[in-house]
């Protein structure tokens, strides 16, 4: 049994997805970041640092998404969620998760967490104001380089694919021009459709 | 046989390292900052994103660091670089990992880099300032929750150290306080003394 620590509208949906598909029995735990939980001495104590998601195990505390939905789905080998066997597959899957992590979200985090790395609320704004360029010349490499559809990966739905459907719920308001990515557009209406998305998505919303 | 493509001074350092620890046959490439080499058409054929590293390996090309190190480690099982076989403790190198790709390594590219994020030059300027202690911040939770030592993971080397290694190498240029991170600094110390980290290090100043 898991227990995976979450919040609305963060990167924890594509861990939260995966515990999903993989048919996992597990917890879920709200973080309330209007209430700066995260920043709790009982949630550090889980987390140092200060952010969703984490996930307990049996073995101990996991955090960093990439590096969780890889475990999700080398935990869970029967739910085929990433070419565990093939080293080679899978680095491919991880390339792109790793992308998504440090590169995609990195770039949707400077409209709303700009403070990580400047306090001058000038460059703050500033920041801001690139947001669409950044993240959409992000979405545009995905949409020509990485999306082989009709999943990530092609026709082998992966943990990639909540990944990615996790960041495409920003696209609005980071202000993309969506003309520019209709594949992307479409992954995120085919990862809508799925009963378990449709799932970890009201949970969410619901708690 | 591999072929690293590299750029000095980058995170390349890291699967450079690792493809040593491996024995793997690899070849390296340079690719040329200094005339922006990483933007030329026959680089972003190899590597859209136009940046290092990338590795051509007989099944395609790979990218993304987190991504290429687990690769090498799984391609050589009999280097035990990584704990391949249990996917929990698989999962906390890899967690460790993706810290130092989604966050040391970004709170270090807004010295060098802030054009990515942000068009104001004075935004540029005060991220530039903010860098000693957003990067000061990662290293000392690394110093206390994540560097349990010798090496990353505890007693066994792995695919987390020579990645550690590479951007404890731009500690001085981020202006860190060395004094709050002492395990972090006998950390690099230790693996300068390491052959292939010498070796590593000499072929990328050399070229």
């Amino acid at each position: 049994m898991f227990t995976l620590y979450y919040a609305p509208n963060t990167c924890s949906l594509a861990s939260h997805i995966a515990l999903e598909d993989a048919g996992a029995k597990y917890n879920l735990r709200r973080v309330d970041f209007g209430k700066a939980e995260q920043q709790s001495p009982d949630y550090v104590a889980i987390n140092p640092k200060a952010r969703v998601p984490s996930m307990i195990t049996p073995r101990g505390i996991l955090t960093e998404t990439p590096a969780m939905l890889a475990f999700i789905a080398q935990s869970f080998p029967e739910a085929r969620l990433a070419p565990i066997d093939d080293p080679f597959a899978f680095a491919e899957v991880q390339s792109v998760n790793s992308y998504l992590c440090s590169t995609v979200h990195v770039a949707h985090a400077h409209r709303m967490r700009g403070e990580r790395w400047v306090d001058d609320p000038a460059a703050i704004v500033a920041m801001q104001r690139k947001v669409p360029q950044s993240v959409g010349a992000c979405f545009e490499l995905i949409e020509r380089q990485m999306l082989k559809g009709p999943w990530v990966m092609g026709d082998n739905y992966t943990i990639a694919d909540p990944y990615l459907f996790t960041l495409s719920q920003w696209l609005e308001g980071d202000g993309v021009d969506f003309s520019r990515i209709p594949r992307v557009i479409d992954h995120r209406s085919r990862m809508l459709e799925r009963p378990n998305v449709k799932k970890a998505v009201a949970e969410e919303l619901a708690a």
